[in-house]
């Protein structure tokens, strides 16, 4: 029974702590999204969830423990890889994901807080890199695939050619505040393609 | 008389004007490494530059002319494209020199603080966006000569060379927060070079 209580947010989606996760973590990304990181309150979160204080504060600790998990979910939802038979058609899929995602005003707002509080704050860099690190494992098995099919010179590291794909348009996004269109979507993933073509992608190069 | 008085600081670069304006710049940038945009304050920034009020409100208004002012500076400082000879020893000194910026401790915290400041404030996206359109437009010039010698395709996007270099950089830096080194660097001038040289940053490619 103490078994089945502590797991029941995860045995039971629909019970109360699932349901409790969900307002917190919902109320947690509008924060983030009308007053970003430095804005964001426990007390404020907890109110706009409709969740007693105390029940925030035990279970998240701080806002960078609501980011963190935030993060967390966001990948559990986010979708899996393309499999459209060949590495271009893949790597395009990928780049389009990129853009969709960052030009969502709710979830490219989400993105640009925490990323603008990862310069500051340890805990968002760590939920940051695990975000982005299941999400480059999950689009790599993409490459490995076209590796296999002789697509792709052996020894390509597929991780760095997601990496590749996703660079530019978060280079444009945060540095360079240039436009993200679908044009620069589109080469950026031919452009890795190209390089990885090359073999500047394989152990060695 | 009125127009010498007017450029004052830029016709005397000695002058109390080109003086009060380094001093602000300094103390900007010291406030921005300690306490990142969210902490800037006029009243700070004047205290510790041993400057008037006044004078900072009058000439700057606001914490982003602040920061433009001094991203504009830093333009200044910067140094200009490599000229090794070959496009491979051009673009492996772009990379170096993004490297060398973002892991130096002043001027790496000076670039993330602005680039927090500009996922929310639109004046520090202006100033960021120009600051980079200043250095991408300087380090063009090495691809096209590049192209000039026949080591490129006709027709290659020099700039989007020079951004293919450096976005993966900063990709790390602030996005997937892995550690930017000398290899990611290298790597990333190479693989840049690679999908030139494959054509994949000419026109209509």
């Amino acid at each position: 029974m103490e078994q089945e209580s502590r797991l029941a947010g995860t045995v039971r989606p629909g019970g109360r702590t699932a349901k409790v996760r969900a307002a917190v973590l919902t109320a947690t990304q509008d924060e983030l999204v009308e007053r970003g990181f430095h804005g964001l309150s426990m007390d404020q979160v907890a109110a706009r969830a409709g969740v007693g204080k105390t029940t925030v504060y035990r279970r998240w600790g701080t806002p960078s423990g609501l980011v963190a998990d935030l993060m967390n979910e966001l990948a559990d939802e986010s979708s899996p890889h393309a499999d459209t038979g060949t590495v271009e058609g893949d790597l395009r899929a990928n780049a389009l994901s990129v853009l969709q995602a960052v030009t969502d005003p709710r979830l490219g707002a989400t993105f640009q807080a925490v990323i603008a509080a990862a310069t500051c704050d340890e805990e968002a860099a760590k939920a940051l890199r695990a975000f982005y690190g299941r999400r480059v494992e999950e689009w790599a098995k993409a490459v490995d695939r076209a590796v296999g099919r002789g697509e792709l010179p052996p020894g390509t590291d597929a991780k760095e050619v997601i990496r590749a794909v996703s660079a530019p348009l978060y280079y444009r996004l945060l540095v360079t505040r240039e436009p993200v269109t679908a044009e620069a979507a589109e080469r950026s993933a031919l452009r890795a393609l190209a390089a990885a073509r090359a073999g500047a992608f394989a152990e060695g190069a």
